[in-house]
């Protein structure tokens, strides 16, 4: 394979024709913060501010400018955003709404603790790349909030009875896996050890079942399986795109062992949620094989197939997986043949099952300037490291 | 067109195997109440009991055990689902969960205004069918709790913040414009006229936007168009449906005009939301011509085809409108050559936009033993009177 030209394809498609488009066709120039429902040429369509995106755009130009080029434009973006929602975005108190006007006013309520993890990653970043104590004291604050909630991340809005079937979810610990890392010089090492430890253990031997060879996006708060819908569900691209946090934090803590296992994980749950009819990996499944409630099930999603090149090329990185290499081929095929968009910047976000555009949309209300340029560069950095060698 | 045999077809297909199939694969003979997750053939895959559809099936019965036959088999299944959701289905003042699990234990709180409209309906016809003046309390004190929170139905669980974007939305007056009128031997002619008078007009006068010839799912509550997400959203079965509502409030208060103007919508709707590429009804659309949040747009249901055959008969019935009966035509075709099954019993709910099976099941959370019976029922009894002519 040719890594120096697989490079070479992923950094031009971030910096030439990615980052471009966020740029020209997101910033909102009067209210300040992003427009994310861009049509598939950049064309606004929908003016409501989701702040997980929000956070997600000021994340991804912080980020770009602490680790790759002190970029004033990617500055000035960043900056514009994180004021934005340090105004409009939270209630005071650093609950953070899930969306907002235009102009800022609060639209839905702080139910959604992703709002907070969000906000947490972008103002650690945003006040990495300023300097300034107000954004880290930001998110400092922000994850004290997340860590009061974390064991009802729904507050008053959990319609779940008490008592009757006590769930616990998976996405709370996987992004924490991530989270974690991203707050380190924030947290200090002690902490970011202690969470990394907790959450580490929560996706590889809580919702991890071996029985089934495949991590479930909902356990029994006794750590036991719950044979229900909610039990049962899959979600192959959070675990795998879950995988790549653990590989991350295998890699920060010296442990191979851990890394190890992400990766046959990642390997068995690429295989039972491949489409072997058509192609690209199904965005839920049940474990019993049982008919989803999700009626989305077997569309093919843009963050689930750039997250599984992130986890294959790690991997392979890491520990030479031929697996790895032969599925990343596969994958990398098909996200470029059917995600990018060969006429207009920026990648299409939904496919129904056989492949086929379903949102004529380059951003919405989950899709935003967030997995497409973090996926870009993290594999044209790994690829980079794999050239070298 | 053989009206005729038409009518036979229906009435065979409702009799001969959708009746049996529920009467024989959703009673829980352990618990009570009824299973409605079930495969192709009928086996059960989920256990959880979803208060919708537990209610529905004790109208079902106990509608056809008053307006068909005095079948005491019908009846027993009405009463053993209607005695578990006595016991078990709300919280002791008529507040009703959204589900419960097998035994009987809430699952999900009372914040769907939609269990209690099912429930009245329910529990209306079961104290017709049974005589048992409990029954009747039930539907009575729940209607009151309904028309209590119909400003505010989801409660404290409405995650909107007060005051940015205060929408209301289609689905309690439609709703209760179906509920109204089954519940005219409770709530007596006054009350029956007096909710119709008020839920027809939100229809109509509200929900119907001339501007674009169709009905919205959110307005603004100072009943202007809101030019957003929900409110630019479509869903043509829900307004469909609504039509044949109305039709029936015209004939009850003969009341014309509006029979015509229902007509009218529905013919607009139904060129609007359907599919001419594949055939068949869209899910969701918006207004504007932008993609919508639901992912599941291009789908199509059961219900909105079968909601959608009443309401042509009945137009067909009433008006004589050619463009009904080509319509009723077109229509009938699409929908008994791709929900039908052949090889088993009752009808699939969910095909993709090719009209391809998306889900092997026949009844799930949201499909029990409601839509393809009264569809059969309505269309069987409308066929018998164009059948008559």
């Amino acid at each position: 394979m040719d890594f120096k030209a697989l490079e070479q394809k992923y950094k031009s498609e971030l910096f030439d024709r990615v980052l471009p488009f966020w740029l020209d066709k997101s910033q909102d120039k009067e209210f300040g913060g992003y427009f994310t429902c861009l049509d598939r040429e950049g064309n606004v369509f929908d003016t409501d501010k989701f702040i997980w995106l929000q956070a997600r755009e000021v994340w991804l130009f912080s980020m770009l400018y602490n680790k790759v080029e002190k970029n004033p434009e990617w500055l000035r973006c960043a900056v514009q955003g994180g004021e934005f929602l340090k105004k409009f975005g939270h209630d005071g108190n650093h609950n953070w709404f899930f969306s907002l006007t235009r102009e800022g006013n609060p639209l839905v309520q702080p139910y959604n603790i992703f709002s907070y993890t969000f906000a947490a990653m972008a103002f650690a970043q945003l006040g990495l790349a300023t300097g300034n104590s107000e954004y880290r004291d930001i998110a400092r604050k922000t994850f004290d909030r997340i860590v009061e909630r974390q064991d009802n991340p729904k507050g008053k809005y959990n319609k779940a009875f008490p008592g009757t079937r006590n769930l616990k979810n998976f996405a709370l610990p996987m992004i924490m896996c991530n989270l974690a890392l991203e707050m380190e010089h924030i947290l200090g090492e002690e902490e970011v050890k202690k969470t990394a430890r907790s959450v580490m253990n929560e996706v590889l031997n809580v919702f991890y079942r071996p029985e089934l060879g495949l991590v479930v996006e909902n356990v029994n708060t006794d750590n036991s399986f719950s044979d229900t819908f909610d039990g049962r569900l899959l979600n192959p691209g959070h675990a795998i795109e879950a995988m790549w946090f653990i590989m991350d934090l295998g890699v920060r803590f010296n442990n191979n062992e851990v890394v190890e296992k992400a990766e046959k994980i990642m390997h068995q749950t690429l295989e039972h949620g491949w489409d072997k009819k058509y192609g690209g990996i199904f965005y839920f499944m049940d474990a019993g094989g049982h008919p989803t409630q999700q009626l989305e099930w077997d569309q093919k999603l843009w963050w689930v197939h750039i997250e599984t090149l992130i986890s294959l090329l790690k991997s392979y990185h890491l520990t030479g997986s031929s697996k790895s290499l032969e599925w990343f081929e596969k994958v990398h095929d098909y996200t470029w043949s059917h995600f990018a968009d060969e006429q207009y910047p920026e990648w299409f976000g939904y496919l129904d099952r056989q492949g086929k555009v379903l949102l004529n949309l380059k951003g919405g209300k989950w899709k935003g300037c967030f997995h497409v340029p973090r996926g870009l560069y993290q594999c044209w950095q790994t690829l980079g490291r794999l050239a070298e060698k």
